[in-house]
C-alpha cells in the first residue's frame, strides 16, 4: 500500500449519525425540518403550476463519470427548467433521495452541496427534504412549485398557427458530451491504465455535467410585456419538443435545421464518433434549453430586445405535421421515442 | 399444458402503443395530457402546501402479494394523507412512473385503476403523469399540492404543552397485516403447493393492502371551528410522528399506552407471531392514520363532536422528554428509527 492509498477519504455511515440528524444538518436552522410537507403562500393572487422530476441511477445518470455535486446542481435544474418554460417563477422546492447502502454521509453532502448551489442560484429557499432507503443505487425525487401574477397569466395567447418557435440556446452538446463520457468509461473499462481523453472538449462536457439554466430570456420577455403562448423544457430532445406544443394546440410546426444553433464542438464530437449532430438535435437529451412559442406580433421585439434567443421556426396548420425543413427544402416529418403515430 | 394454462393474461409491451399513447388513453382527454407541468390555481387567497412520496419496489411494497391496483391506490393515499394532517385538502396531483422492462401496458393500467379510484374517492381532477423507464422494477414519485382558505391558516395557533395528542384510528393493524403477508409468502417460497392461510385476518389484511384515510374528522373540525396546532401522518410508527411534532415545536410528550386503540386482529396476529403489538404500533408503518395536536381548550368539542378520534396523550414542556406511560405508570423513553439521539 503506497502512502497516497493511506489517506483515504472519511465514510461516514448514515445510521452512525441518524437521518434527522442529517437532514437537520443539510437544511440548517429551519422550521420546516423535519416535516412531511412544504409549506408556501404568496401575497398576490397567483396562477401555480407543479413541475416533478423522477431521476433513476443508470438510466438519468452514471455516477462512474457524473460528480454527486454535479448531479445535484443538474436534478435541481431538471425540475426547475419547465417552470421557466411556462413563463413561471419556481418559488418552493421539496426533494426526496432514496439510498442504498453503498452511499454514506459525505455522499449525501457532496450531492447537497450541488443542490444548494442550484437553489441558491434560483433563489430558492426552505426546501423540503426526506432520506429513504433504495435497494438499488440513488434515486431523487423532485417538486418545485412556479407562480405567475394573475394578471400576467390571464393574457397568456393561445397557440396559434404563425406563432414563431424560438430556443434560449443551441442544442445537441449535452448529448454529444454524454456520447464522449460513455466512450472514455468503455474504453477505461477495457484498460483502466487508459487515461481519458477529455481535452478540448469542454464545452460539450460541461453542458452535459455541469450545464446551467438561461433565465435571463424569462426576465427580458416580462419587462418588454412579451407573454409566450406556451413553452417546454428541452429535455429529451428538440423533437419531443415540438410534437407535445403541437398535440396540446392541435397545431403542425415548421422547423428549419439551418436556424437551429449547434455548436462547433457538437458537429465535431459527432464527426469523430460517426454520428448525426442533427439527431443529437432532435433525440438527444438534457440540453436544458427552452422553447417558447411567441405570438407573430411580437417578432420585432424578440429580434431587438432578446438576441441571445434563435427563432427556429413556427407554428402551423392542423394537420399540416410536425415537420424539419433542410436547407435543400426537403421537409422531413419529425419522430421522438415514446411517440407512436 | 392444461387447458387453464392456454388462457394466458394479454400482455402488451409499452412500446406497441406507444408511452404518449399510453398516457393519454390513460388519463382520457385533458389538456394537461403530454404536459411537464400540472397548473392549479384558486379563487380565494390561500395557503399552499405540497407533499411528496417516493415509493420503491422492495423498499415499500413487494409485488408477490401487493395487487397492483392495491399499490395504486395506497400511493395516492401516502402522498394526500400528510396534506390533511396539515387540515388542508388536496387540490391537485402530479404522478412518475419508472418502469422496467417486465411491466406491461395492462400492468400500468391495473396501476392506473388504483390511483384514479383514490383520486376519484379525494375529488382531485386533472392529474399529471408521466413514465420513464427504470433499470429496477416499479418507482412511483408523487407530488401534491394541498390548500386551506388564508383566513383559516392564520388562525392556526402554535402547539404548546397542554395541547392533546389526538389519533384518527386504530394503529399497528397495517404492519401486522404486513407481517401475515411476510410469512405466507416464505411458507409459498419454500414450497409452492402451500396454500396461503390468511382466513380470519381480513382487518389486518385490509389495513395493510386496501385501507381508507379517514377524512371525517377534517371535515368535522372545520364545521366546528377546530384548528389543529399541527399534525403528521403516521406513515413510520406512532413514535417517529410524535417526535416530529416534538421536534418542531421545541415540547416533549406523554403518551398513555391503554389509551392508543388496537385491534383485537392486531393483538392476535401479535401473540400468533410472538411479537409485542406496542411495536407494531409505535414502529410499524403504514397506518394511513393521522395525528392531530389540539388545544386543551378544545377538549369538550372534541369529546362531543368526534367520538371517531382518540385522546391518546399531550404535548409536555421542554425537555420533559418524548414519553409512554405504561398502565402501571412506568415511563419509557420513545425510540424511533432515524433518530438517533
Amino acid at each position: 500500500m503506497t502512502d497516497r492509498q493511506n489517506v483515504q477519504p472519511k465514510r461516514t455511515p448514515i445510521e452512525d449519525i441518524g437521518k434527522i440528524n442529517l437532514i437537520e444538518r443539510l437544511l440548517g436552522d429551519s422550521i420546516s425540518t423535519v416535516s412531511d410537507v412544504t409549506p408556501y403562500t404568496s401575497e398576490q393572487e397567483c396562477h401555480w403550476i407543479d413541475s416533478h422530476s423522477l431521476l433513476l441511477e443508470g438510466i438519468d445518470f452514471d455516477l462512474v463519470y457524473t460528480p454527486l455535486k454535479h448531479l445535484g446542481y443538474k436534478a435541481v435544474l431538471s425540475v426547475l427548467g419547465p417552470i421557466y418554460a411556462k413563463n413561471h417563477t419556481p418559488e418552493t422546492i421539496s426533494i426526496r433521495i432514496g439510498l442504498s447502502k453503498r452511499f454514506c454521509v459525505e455522499d449525501v453532502e457532496e450531492l447537497w452541496f450541488g443542490i444548494s448551489a442550484a437553489l441558491g442560484d434560483h433563489k430558492i429557499s426552505s426546501p423540503g427534504l426526506d432520506l429513504m432507503p433504495s435497494l438499488t443505487g440513488l434515486t431523487i425525487s423532485l417538486s418545485s412549485q412556479g407562480k405567475q401574477k394573475k394578471e400576467v397569466f390571464v393574457q397568456t395567447p393561445a397557440a396559434v398557427a404563425g406563432d414563431l418557435i424560438c430556443i434560449t440556446g443551441s442544442l445537441g452538446a449535452a448529448y454529444m458530451g454524454l456520447q464522449l463520457l460513455e466512450r472514455e468509461k468503455l474504453l477505461f473499462t477495457s484498460n483502466p491504465q487508459i487515461q481519458p481523453k477529455l481535452d478540448g472538449y469542454k464545452f460539450i462536457l460541461k453542458s452535459y455535467l455541469n450545464p446551467e439554466l438561461n433565465t435571463s430570456v424569462n426576465e427580458i420577455m416580462s419587462s418588454n410585456s412579451i407573454i409566450p403562448s406556451d413553452g417546454e423544457f428541452i429535455s429529451r430532445g428538440l423533437a419531443d419538443a415540438v410534437k407535445r406544443v403541437c398535440r396540446r394546440w392541435g397545431t403542425g410546426a415548421k422547423i428549419f435545421l439551418d436556424k437551429i444553433p449547434i455548436a462547433a464542438q457538437t458537429f465535431e464530437m459527432a464527426e469523430e464518433l460517426n454520428m448525426d449532430a442533427t439527431t443529437a438535435v432532435l433525440n438527444g437529451g438534457e440540453d436544458m434549453q427552452i422553447l417558447f412559442t411567441i405570438p407573430l406580433a411580437s417578432y420585432d421585439s424578440v429580434k431587438k430586445e432578446i438576441p441571445n434567443m434563435d427563432i427556429i421556426g413556427h407554428l402551423s396548420g392542423a394537420g399540416s405535421g410536425v415537420n424539419l425543413i433542410t436547407p435543400d427544402g426537403a421537409q422531413i416529418e419529425l419522430k421522438a421515442q415514446g411517440w407512436s403515430e
